[in-house]
C-alpha cells in the first residue's frame, strides 16, 4: 500500500494541484475518491483529516496536511531528488523569487480566474445562467495580472525562472478552466502569455490529471 | 544606508506583516512611506516594485520581491541566524505542518476578519456606514475558522509548533484590526484562541510596528 495517499475529487481544482504535483515527481499514491455530491466531505471521519471540510486532504505515512499549496511545497521538498525539479534550490534569493510568484497565483490570478470559470464555466454546466457583470468585472481584473506576466514572460520562459516551477504547477487547474470559456481570449492576445499557457498544459504530468476526469 | 528597503504604509496590514517580522529578527532597514491617499503606489517609478501597484515593495540589495507572504518567507530564511527563529528548520514534516498554517492563515482567516475590518473599523473612521449584513456573514464564517484554531491551540502553544513562527506573526496585522471592532467577541468567546491572540499582540517586535502608525 502507498505511504501517499490523496483524499479528493478529480473535478477540484485544489486536488488537481497536488495530482500534478504527484505526477510531476513520479511517486507512487494511492487516490481516495471524495464524493463532494453526496457530501462526503463534511463527514466526521473526513474532517479528522481537513478540519475545513474542504478537499483535498494528504497523507504521507504518520504526517496529514491539507491546504493544496501547502502539500505541493511539502512534496516539492521532501522529494527533491525524484522527478521534475520544482524548486530553485541552492540560492535564498532566487527561492524567494519562486516564492514571489507563488504569492501572485494565489493572491492575484485565482481569485478572478477562477470567478470566471465558476460563472462561465461551472454554471451553464449545471444549467445555471452566466452572470455576465461578474464576468466583465473579473475579466478587467484578470487582464490587468496577465499584463504583469506578458511583461514577465518576455524575461524568464517561465514564471519564477527559465525552469518550470511549483509558481507555475498551481496555475494548471484554473487556467485549463479558462481554456474552456470565451475569456480564453485573455491568454490568445498576449503572445509571451500564450506561450507560456500551451508549453504549461501540455505537460505529460498534467495529461495524466485531465485523464483522471474521465475515469 | 541600509541594504534593505520597506516601501509601504503603516497602516496597510501587507506592510505592518513585513515589518514585524524585520523586528522579530532585529535587522537594520529604511522605510520608505508611500502615500497612498496620494495615489504614490500608482506612480511609475513605484510600479517597477510592484507591478500590481500595491504596498509593500521591498529590496534588499539587488534583491526586488513584493508580496508581503513571500518577503517574510525569505526573510526569515536569509536571516534565520538572526533574531527570533521564525522557521521550523530541520525538518521537511515539521516545515510543512508551518507551511500548511501559513496557508491556512491566507486562504481561511485573513478574508472574513479582512472584511470585518474594512466594514466595522476603517469604514466608521471614514465616515462611512458598516454594512451589517457583510459583518454577520463573515463573523459566521470567521468562528468557523476560530472554532478550528481553538482545536488546534489546545495541542500545541502557537499554530505551528509550541514556538512563536511565520504562521502566527501573519495574523498579527488583521487581528490588531478585528480587537478594535464589536467582532472581538469570537476571541474572547474561545480561551485557548485568547490567550494566543494576548501572547502574539503582546510581542516586542509587534509593539514597534503600532507605534509607526503614531509617528
Amino acid at each position: 500500500m502507498a505511504a501517499i495517499k490523496v483524499h479528493g475529487s478529480p473535478l477540484s481544482t485544489a486536488t488537481q494541484r497536488v495530482l500534478a504535483c504527484l505526477y510531476e515527481k513520479g511517486t507512487d499514491f494511492q487516490f481516495v475518491p471524495i464524493n463532494m455530491a453526496a457530501g462526503e466531505h463534511k463527514y466526521e471521519n473526513y474532517l479528522s483529516l481537513n478540519p475545513f471540510g474542504q478537499v483535498p486532504a494528504f497523507e504521507d505515512g504518520d504526517l496529514k496536511l491539507f491546504e493544496s499549496r501547502a502539500v505541493t511545497h511539502y512534496i516539492a521538498h521532501e522529494y527533491s531528488d525524484k522527478g521534475t525539479q520544482l524548486l530553485i534550490p541552492g540560492s535564498n534569493k532566487d527561492m524567494a523569487v519562486l516564492q514571489l510568484w507563488k504569492e501572485v497565483e494565489a493572491h492575484q490570478f485565482d481569485s478572478p480566474c477562477s470567478k470566471i470559470a465558476w460563472e462561465a464555466f461551472y454554471k451553464p454546466l449545471m444549467g445555471m445562467v452566466t452572470d455576465s457583470a461578474v464576468v466583465e468585472e473579473n475579466e478587467g481584473k484578470l487582464a490587468k495580472v496577465l499584463d504583469v506576466y506578458e511583461a514577465r514572460l518576455t524575461r524568464s520562459k517561465y514564471l519564477a525562472s527559465d525552469c518550470f516551477t511549483l509558481a507555475d504547477l498551481h496555475h494548471l487547474p484554473t487556467i485549463q478552466y479558462l481554456l474552456a470559456t470565451p475569456s480564453k481570449k485573455l491568454i490568445d492576445s498576449r503572445p509571451h502569455v500564450c506561450a507560456w499557457v500551451k508549453e504549461i498544459t501540455a505537460r505529460p504530468a498534467w495529461s495524466k490529471v485531465l485523464a483522471m476526469q474521465k475515469q
